[in-house]
């Protein structure tokens, strides 16, 4: 099996090392040179891309939303027209369910498979071939994947035979992740008034049924006032902005959700938008005139 | 040791029978005189209440909310008046900080000690003796109630030397549960929209970093279409209304805990607030045209 991998971001560079530790032979390509050198020097495809496009069995795409997927795809230099017929696309960013069924589409009639195939768990997950993917997609093209996937993840839901189902499940789960950091970041902050300092917060609920896995989590973050990256709260505002996107759409009323989605909006907008998602906790601080751990 | 315990609900009653299991000679106290006889036939003590009262070491309140533990305590027949100096009140309820703080000073010119401690779990573990206590209140309080803590609890949080820092927390807990609950609800229904079905969204979610404490114990309430009331919705009328009073009085601005508590009033005042806080899925089904399992 040969596989090209596009984007090697913190996720994608881990999953294309997950492909060549399952013996799969990968091409890597990602908008930085040093990265794409990074990946050959690891054990990566040293294939010229027109070449490796062309005998590729799978495509991996590793990128942030809908539009670079787009463009990857079907852009300028797209390379949908590069493929092999029967190639299969896996497609891992967040995207809506509508967009997941019209590039299966749109692949089919160029005789390429799509595989709806988002994907929960962090860098480390990736790196370690550990993954949890949400997936769907015609059983052809589960079959096409699935060295692919079995070196990538530990479990891989299969959630129907269309595009669409994986997308709709992984825009579940950033719904509750969104308005869970934002309510552990409430708690916590809200603890703050009443005395509470935020690490006991953190000790005692953890133990109890106000837990989540996000509380768990992010709750140290914001405790230990460490708002290095392990994902931004720009990612949220992308994320639950598609949930409200596709919510509008649906007539459906999602309160919880579009109020969490202010309090990101207003973290980005307070110019915390490339720190940790736990940085919300500072809207809150900010709107109660606390001072969170870490801060001056 | 001797004590009483006031309310014999489905909590209560359990952990009145801990107590006993525990050695301790208890009469329980109840609106419902058929739930005392129950429980002196479970072993209760049989004195008659004034000596009963005369000579008990703890009194343990189980009752709803703030207004009936004063009641309790002060109203036209209360209890603090009859209790021996250096008796120990172990209140449980959900009050705020500032109730538990003034209750406390209260007893004290009675010459009687305030634990301040909420408890988190089900009547299932209240009968096993399994509770957790967030507990706070003066070292001679925690002395005093130590046995009965004991028999009651498996994990006993001493969260500081007056009163206030338990009910802070166990404040804290009840908006990330209430949150959650609501959160479970809407991202249920909301895949729903997708097409995708409850039971599919609780299996897959409770297995990724969406999932809470409350969305896999909840969850499968609204994929079953079973609203037994193990808590019921009214709970979360009244508990989000403590933290938004509290949050209020503290300029604290709590969006998600406001959303969540609107929800739940929603959903009470559609009939459902005696039925499973698992019910607020009502709402946002019917504001969406959607069928929960379980409904014609």
């Amino acid at each position: 099996m040969k596989a090209v991998i596009v984007g090697l971001g913190s996720m994608g560079y881990g999953m294309g090392l997950s492909l060549l530790r399952g013996g799969i032979e990968t091409l890597g390509i990602d908008v930085a040179a040093e990265r794409e050198e990074a990946f050959r020097a690891e054990g990566g495809s040293a294939a010229p891309r027109p070449e490796a496009l062309a005998a590729a069995d799978v495509v991996v795409i590793v990128v942030v939303n809908a539009a670079q997927s787009d463009s990857v795809l079907f852009g300028d230099d797209g390379i949908a027209a590069s493929l092999k017929r029967g190639c299969v696309v896996i497609n891992s960013p967040t995207v809506s369910p509508a967009y997941a069924r019209q590039t299966e589409a749109r692949l089919a009639e160029l005789g390429l498979l799509y595989l709806d195939a988002p994907i929960s768990g962090g860098a480390a997950k990736a790196a370690e071939g550990r993954l949890t993917i949400m997936a769907s997609g015609r059983p052809e093209a589960f079959a096409a994947a699935r060295p692919a996937l079995d070196a990538m993840a530990e479990t891989v839901f299969e959630l129907g035979d269309a595009a669409g189902a994986g997308a709709a499940m992984k825009v579940i789960n950033q719904l509750l992740a969104g308005v869970h950091i934002a309510a552990a970041a409430e708690a916590i902050t809200f603890g703050m008034t009443q005395g509470v300092d935020p690490a006991k917060t953190v000790e005692v609920i953890s133990k109890c049924a106000g837990s989540s896995w996000m509380f768990e989590n992010r709750g140290p973050h914001i405790a230990e006032g460490d708002y290095t990256p392990h994902s931004a709260v720009d990612i949220f505002v992308k994320d639950l902005g598609i949930v409200s996107d596709i919510a509008r759409a649906a007539r459906f009323s999602a309160p919880l959700a579009a109020t969490a989605l202010q309090q990101f909006l207003a973290a980005s907008g307070a110019g915390h938008g490339r720190e940790d998602d736990a940085a919300v906790a500072k809207i809150y601080a900010r709107n109660a005139g606390l001072t969170l751990p870490g801060e001056k």
